[in-house]
């Protein structure tokens, strides 16, 4: 329970890290929007381990197999599945894992929840999940394209561990984000960052941080109150990524110290239309979005698996040292980038249908 | 759309601030839970207005009304529903709002999503609104009782604007939270927020703040990988109570700045148990509960309805000033927090029962 | 659980027999649609009992009161809740019946599923439940007739006992149908019909039979394969209508008894469009309406309750005799007409929205 | 939309007949059953084409492969997702079938819908897509036998065309069933059948049939009233699979004919137990399982794929003359019965896990 994601456009993601394969179903694409394996595959080499030197070694092969749904280069309307066969198994690499707790991972809540679980590679708990979340969200994408030519993706690593960029309110394009391996728009600061995890790595040790997403030409009025808010299935969309702890949306946390005459959002007359003077809404109020940029931001904890030795308890009780094995990264936020803006992608689609199936007069 | 929250235990909320009544619909909730409209009744009058020289002076008399579902004193397993009249109506104050879009309010947003809107008090926009989630909270919290006598809820308002309560890690009781009517535990800094609010309303104005909820009592295995977490659905909880701009849980943003190796909540046996020695996962790992306290923090923005002149425009886009009417508080925390509570206890009775049907060997 | 029906048009009864009340809410109304309290007045007229000497003299007011949703004589977007107050409620009359279990009734499985129950007039199994259901298919005719001014029911009492009208083509005109209170446009045939439940009435007994709908402009493309084809959902929302055994779309069992060259409708065109010679289809290809009328047929039991003195046990396993008290319906078809059109109006709303969320290239 | 099914035990079909693969994911089904592929394949087996002369020479390898969700033999609690290649893709056969609609196909339709259809093999709405619920629906069958092991089924071929089984109340196992591939277990029927629908292959024609379905062993209070109800749901079940045309349960509509007196099931003891004297009900009573065997019967309509020549249209509307090329059944119903069975199973799963989430005192 709990691996269907959407109202309408609803995504059913599948596989675990070492089993045959990983992979999605989208039920509620509409039909005859142009598809290929290979822009698919282009959104899953993003997210894809091994990259640089900041991330883990795995080679991940990923490539991704339509199943389903397409037929010649254009979506069926019918449910599209996308897999992509694991191949780099090497189960032995988790014998030593398999009754020992690893801390702060889900060893020991998948036991509590199944009384049971599949040791390898954290099974089902891994990161590795989220590739049918990319692939999904590569469609997502394309359907925002046609549907709203205007939607525009900004999504950064503002920070890792202390380092942080300045506030700022430039929309940076994803050329300029994709241009270091540490996806900072900020020159100087992904420089430091880099330096950061390579310490950490060098450390056995591991950093978080925080990703920003800034999305443009969103249109007014997708967003459904009082539940479905906007805000709440994007806050929803994001802590469901692993390792995530926090989301806050426009002025945020920070907000919090305004008073409402400071914080209000005026509206004013622009360009001959309704816009707002400030957007310290984050582009949604009263959980519909207003036209403004959608502006939020994502606290991801630093990665569990480390190489140093751990104290932890096993199965049966007993205390024991737990050592990072396997191949892993020692920052997951470059590579998260990619995974917050699919979850995003797949929030966007899947309004952007129910406001269609409503607004009829 | 979007007014159905929940799986298992599902609820229903209808209504508008200034229309016949609001209330809500409960479909889901076991049969034979003894239930009366009084248990109900000190659940709303906890969010009631006109609580206290800091709330509006608004008289809501909000009895609630049980219209179906329960027999005899217990819950028949039928929907049960639960109605509010509004008593208090006086929708000629809102007239002149009728066309103007008040800054940060959601009047434009109705407008871009349903091309129409009632005005009346904010219609469905309203706080008000809340009332519903209040009352099936109530009956979700009985059930919890029931079920898992264990679980215990200590929310309170941890900050309002500038002035916060010092980090601490005390469970404090609900009585001594209901103490003063800010509903912060820290009597000093509950003293400076009273004033602060005070101050607030002598300016016309308006403040924010963070509420703290720790619940602790909750079973290991909450919660559903991969979409419905325990985090993500108390997240999207969270992020659909008007006002709301942040949530994070356990270490939150500030844990964005520690190592993995200073991060990681090591295992231990304490009382036979196995357990965290530290809790910086805030009660969840790899989205299901692990058995220690969940704590998690929300912020609410300044409310925007102020009684300062705001420069806006009209529905034609005419330039014009709004003032606030209406009688609104200046500040929602205190009376946001048995909503918090509300939502927290629908998540959980829905992933109680959720974990019932699926844990059956 | 259970009470929720449909996916965008989504509804959620609630109410027993003998409660306070009895109603629906409706969430994903499309806003801007006119709607006043007296068109809904006008199904639940038709649906009442008193209206003939053929049905029982139980005087329902059944006035229906719009608690939320509609502003200004137009829905707003925002879930559309309708009550009914009970008035003619006289739990006495049933007291006998608190322990024992009438046959074929659903006293002994509420108790097996929820282990209580309330007797009080079947409580929610009472077939009053309806009224939220048929309120909520006047505002789906409503919405149908906004989008598809060219769809049309003839939905009419088939069949009573072994009365039965001969197999015809005709599409009945509604005023046709409610001529008589039997509601069977068949002038002969509908004396036969009276006749026959008088003396079922007089002999303490009931009757059942079949309900034939029709319903004509419809327009090709509604129906989701594979799961959520029209015809399944059609069956589905017939076969939850109590007292229901059987449903058939087109040639249904009939057809069984066809070869292939016999039964299929050959494509042919006709006035410029393309159409089908015949339409054992019943309107329904693949799952999908082809645009052709939309024929079912349902199988309504006689009504469990009846005069007569039966044989059963009660709780403790104790045999007894039953006699029916309260006022029931000696033949619940001619009234369960209203509730079959309503059903059949919340599946086409239902998926109508849903056609306009997907057909978007 | 629309391809997924269930609400606790959810799943989610994918695949076309003559693209990549066909198949399932399965999210909820309970962790920790055990399960193997090769008892899949069994299942699949029973569907699979080629097994006699009575259908089509078509030999689907129908190897089925687990994808996730099971490790070490047991499931894990997390999707399970079986996948099945397509082998014997013969896309050529197709090519004249392009552009014309067969009469009584899903040709139309698809094109009306999704304005674009795959149309080798029909696409999605080959029965081939009844692969991925007969895999699902074996899954289904293990949980029900590990937590109700008396469940049990008899599900056989009724009536093909107008040769019928006499009525009879004999509950035949299923070894009995399977003995002739027409699976109807009256010995002297079964040989007319296979007669009959050998003449219909002969005559390049098609013929139809009925399906019954008996399930003993079902406890009491399966079924949500009121609009999930277990004949409701039931009938959604059987009314998606493809060619149905009706469904009745118990008495049906032969049941119409009878008085109350007459109809309804008396209680009485019986070892012990409350239990109905006769079982017109069909073991369903108010929507809700009585204990009582669970017995329906389905119509499914004539194969529309027949080798005479038929006349038709073509998407421009100009009229054609189709033959059906491609290697299909003359009679689906032997074939049909496993997907009867595992429809069915997927129902009762289903129920059965919300009964066990709502009866919790």
């Amino acid at each position: 329970m709990g691996s269907i994601f959407g109202k309408l456009f609803q995504i059913s993601t599948f596989g675990e890290s070492h089993g045959a394969g990983i992979g999605v179903v989208i039920d509620g694409c509409p039909s005859q929007l142009p598809i290929s394996a290979e822009e698919i595959q282009c959104e899953l080499d993003r997210r894809r381990p091994g990259q640089s030197a900041l991330s883990t070694p795995r080679k991940e092969g990923d490539r991704v197999e339509i199943l389903s749904g397409v037929y010649q280069g254009q979506t069926t309307g019918t449910p599209i599945t996308l897999l992509v066969r694991n191949t780099d198994h090497r189960p032995q690499a988790y014998d030593k894992l398999r009754d020992q707790f690893r801390p702060s991972h889900a060893d020991f809540t998948y036991i509590a929840k199944y009384g049971f679980r599949n040791p390898e590679g954290g099974g089902r708990a891994s990161a590795r999940e989220t590739v049918g979340r990319v692939a999904a969200g590569a469609i997502a994408k394309k359907l925002l394209a046609a549907l709203c030519p205007e939607i525009e993706f900004s999504c950064y690593v503002e920070s890792v561990a202390e380092i942080a960029m300045p506030p700022c309110e430039t929309f940076f394009p994803q050329s300029e984000i994709e241009r270091v391996p540490v996806r900072c728009p900020h020159a100087e600061i992904a420089e430091k960052m880099e330096a950061r995890i390579k310490t950490a790595r060098a450390d056995g040790d591991s950093v978080g941080g925080t990703i920003r997403c800034k999305i443009r030409g969103v249109p007014a009025g997708l967003g459904e109150p009082v539940f479905d808010r906007l805000e709440a299935d994007l806050a929803k969309a994001m802590l469901c990524i692993p390792a995530t702890k926090g989301f806050e949306i426009g002025s945020g946390f920070a907000g919090t110290r305004l008073c409402g005459s400071e914080h209000n959002d005026a509206f004013e007359m622009r360009e001959g239309k309704i816009r707002t003077a400030t957007n310290r809404s984050g582009g949604v109020q009263g959980g519909i979005s207003n036209g403004e940029e959608i502006n939020f931001r994502i606290a991801f904890k630093p990665t569990p698996t480390i190489a140093k030795k751990q104290a932890s308890v096993d199965a049966s009780g007993t205390p024991c040292e737990v050592i990072g094995h396997g191949r892993h990264d020692p920052c997951v936020l470059p590579r998260a980038v990619p995974v917050v803006e699919a979850m995003a992608a797949l929030v966007l689609a899947d309004h952007l249908l129910r406001q269609r199936a409503q607004r009829v007069f």
